[in-house]
């Protein structure tokens, strides 16, 4: 066991940091708040290695697959990190031919030696929430119920429809780009340039096509016809009635689909929180129908403004609809990056064992994105829930005069007491704490309760339980004391108040910011 | 994208495996019983990189070194997949030398590039669950948490007492040792063949002591008086009443530690759990005092009797005591393996950084271990509890006479009230189901409820609850009918209903299990 001094810096690897204190715990609250959403839907879980061999992701994410991290050959197989959740889903789905259908999810971390942009939350190794449903189905019904579980996840996350779920077909974007005249050979280049609409300006996009692909001038002006569309209903009605467009088979298929899809939508409660937005193109190769992506304006610092961000979220979406370049610049939910994405990939299973052929449709939620935003709102709202690090519910401390012993296996005997109720207890591990030491370590934790052991009090068979933060004129300020027999029930009684009364503030802090 | 048909083994790596169905859901359930007792005792959760920087963990696990996976250097850091969680928790602490206590848990997976055993259940890739507590404190505090903390993990998982929480004292050993004559440099191989005495019996250990490792017999012998106990307080007792062993300053520092523990444990509650067993030496380096390993007969396949296991696991327990080597080879935790281990480390921080030393004690988990046997048990008492592969509490079916439109958006519609009141729910993706197959799919995932629609039952405001399962002569067997607006209220009662009696029957199981 060498104890010389270490001649390295000691840090994580480029792009990876280590999570702890309340930024692990938030993060964890938001995969149990996703994984119980997954779960109200029947899905299951599935885990699959980090690793795989690396023909299985090779050819899977076009130029991307440089990115991939490869484990030294040590004398065995060659292996890669895993890049995302979908490609290993597809393996299991291809090895697995008797799984006919399924819907499963996968909360895991997934590795891109990008150059990393740690600030901007752009990491090497990250996390991602998958939900995907495989089978073959009738039209629309698992993508609708996809796209129901994105709005519940978010509403769960009391994003309160400060969010947007852009939408758009596959078969849409072919059909329109065959319309406009777009060639053959062009339309994956075309299709990829559209797709940056959401980060530039109409007229860079257009160069973009003309310039650097070569497109003729007349059909990019076509393009821009449609593209510039966001909408609902109406929007896909007055598509629907475009001879031009409904002339093109794809196009027709996509439509009809889509109308389909906004039926199902609306019996499931969600189609309110869509955008149907002829822009959105998405970068992977694999997607064959729907598409969907979910921004929002949540995370962009430069807002200070009070103003409702609910309100904000319709008014950008609003005045993105008039394919006014000067606005679009100015919408807040440029730069800041999809929180979800996802859409339908029917052939990527067959890719691996052509007889196991499987449809499957699917969302990818990106919790470090909603990490962040979900942190700067708690913080902007000055909660205190959901910043502690860990979930003590009571620290039991002791005090004495002269000759005081410590009580330390009177505290201990007390936390067990609380710990075989389910409550959970902290106590010093000193012999003998000092009183304040021990409420600072109380506070420091956010702790509600302590728990006070004297030693009269304790002989008589009774302990004091003293409600933390309390203002200096509250008529239990000091604390109250209760038998030592009925600690638990009194502290499950004041942790159940306690948590109503959170409830009841979370609630009023909601109401006062969607006025 | 290349559709060529793939010309390579679809499989996941060598010892490595994916989960998925009721296997993934009752690990899952196992990872949230050991994280909800670490929460309970003011755990923060870690959670660092899946690798390290390669010179973290070099001259960390001594010839097991060579079991690490390297990444590829692809121009950039030379990195390698952790090897455990306890090196990283402490690069962690030595990076931030801010924190001088904090409790902490990670449940993560490790990698080691062992030769397999896929069927004895060693994997390449594996979980770990651990818990630390880091912190200059009064002695054997923590560490009598941590025990507690074991003994409550095994406990909510449902072993009630089948298992032995064996513990020993590094001071204790290097003292016997020293007192028993062995050289300075031949301790560690001398410990390590000791360590074996849960696999080996004695006449085989001694063998390796003097054959292997040089040892003079007489000195092999001395050790045989002192490493073949097991027991408690009577054992610690005679043991400081042996003048020979508290001469040596080691060995009586580590008695009086362990009395202090057993004081402790007591007033946890826990000491009833623990085994004070002279042979445990444990392999890793790093160890500097208080040393614990759980060992269970559970997964035991050869036992075929009804006898309650409880009463078996005394039964060896007290056999092994008598130091009789037949009795040994015949102990039923032999050749199971461990399914938790830990102690305390107290300089493996400054190993890093002498600066930030700090000492440390922890114990981890071997979820594995502990799934396969939680899984066999599962099995044998034949409970359908917790092997579901999803968790539906209700399957939204319909059906019709003729001209039957399979009413998809009432399904719907439905499924949104549900999944708005929490309840977890199915329907099927067919536009026109027919009612065997929707019946089909809710045995199959073993769903407890059907909701059924029927056109005229819908059009007068009424659905059907039809509890899965019921015996032919059951008054509710063909369901009940019940009005729309009042079935969430309904479905609440009836799976409150179903988990009541869940609880109560396990809890019969448990009964006539310790009788």
């Amino acid at each position: 066991m060498p104890k010389d001094k270490v001649s390295f810096t000691l840090k994580t690897p480029k792009g990876t940091k280590d999570w702890s204190g309340s930024d692990a715990l938030l993060r964890d609250r938001i995969f149990t708040t996703i994984a119980d959403v997954f779960k109200r839907h029947g899905g299951t879980a599935l885990d699959t290695p980090v690793f795989e061999l690396r023909e299985i992701l090779a050819g899977k994410y076009g130029e991307d697959s440089k990115l991939i991290y490869d484990l030294q050959d040590q004398g065995g197989e060659i292996c890669s990190l895993r890049y995302d959740l979908t490609v290993p889903f597809a393996r299991w789905l291809a090895m697995n031919t008797d799984v006919r259908s399924i819907k499963r999810y996968h909360i895991a971390k997934v590795y891109r030696r990008d150059q990393p942009a740690v600030s901007k939350g752009r990491m090497r190794e990250f996390y991602q929430c998958d939900f995907d449903i495989a089978g073959a189905f009738d039209p629309m019904v698992p993508d609708a119920e996809v796209l129901r579980i994105v709005s519940e996840v978010f509403e769960e996350l009391g994003w309160n429809g400060r969010y947007t779920i852009k939408i758009n077909h596959r078969k849409i974007l072919d059909g329109l780009f065959a319309v406009c005249g777009v060639p053959e050979d062009k339309i994956r280049p075309i299709s990829s340039a559209v797709d940056k609409l959401d980060k530039m300006p109409w007229a860079d996009v257009r160069k973009e096509m003309v310039d650097e692909k070569g497109l003729d001038g007349a059909i990019a002006d076509r393009i821009e016809t449609y593209v510039m569309h966001k909408g609902g209903r109406e929007l896909l009605n007055k598509l629907l009635q475009d001879e031009t467009l409904t002339a093109n088979a794809s196009a027709k298929a996509g439509l009809e689909e889509m109308a389909l899809l906004m039926d199902y939508l609306e019996a499931f409660g969600s189609l309110d929180k869509i955008s149907f937005d002829m822009s959105l193109a998405r970068g992977l190769d694999y997607y064959t129908g729907v598409i969907y992506e979910v921004v929002t304006e949540g995370s962009a610092p430069a807002i200070q403004s009070d103003a409702p961000e609910a309100e904000k979220a319709k008014k950008s979406t609003k005045k993105a609809k008039t394919s006014d370049d000067d606005d679009r610049s100015n919408d807040p939910t440029l730069g800041v990056g999809s929180v979800a994405a996802g859409g339908r990939y029917d052939n990527l299973v067959g890719m691996f064992q052509p007889k196991a052929q499987i449809p499957c449709v699917g969302v990818s939620f990106g919790v470090d994105r909603i990490f962040s935003i979900t942190k700067a709102r708690l913080e902007r709202e000055q909660s205190t829930e959901g910043l502690r690090s860990s979930e003590v519910d009571a620290y039991v401390m002791a005090f004495g005069g002269k000759g005081f012993t410590g009580m330390l296996k009177e505290r201990m005997e007390v936390c067990q007491k609380l710990w075989n109720a389910n409550i959970k207890a902290e106590f010093s591990y000193k012999l003998k704490p000092k009183l304040p030491q021990q409420f600072k370590a109380a506070e420091q934790g956010s702790v509600p309760f302590a728990v006070i052991l004297g030693e009269e009090e304790l002989a008589a068979g009774k302990v004091r339980i003293k409600e933390m933060g309390l203002p200096a004129d509250h008529p239990e300020k000091e604390g109250v004391e209760v038998e030592l027999a009925s600690l638990v029930a009194e502290m499950k009684s004041r942790l159940a108040q306690k948590q109503a009364g959170v409830v009841d503030s979370l609630a009023q802090q909601l109401q006062s910011a969607q006025v």
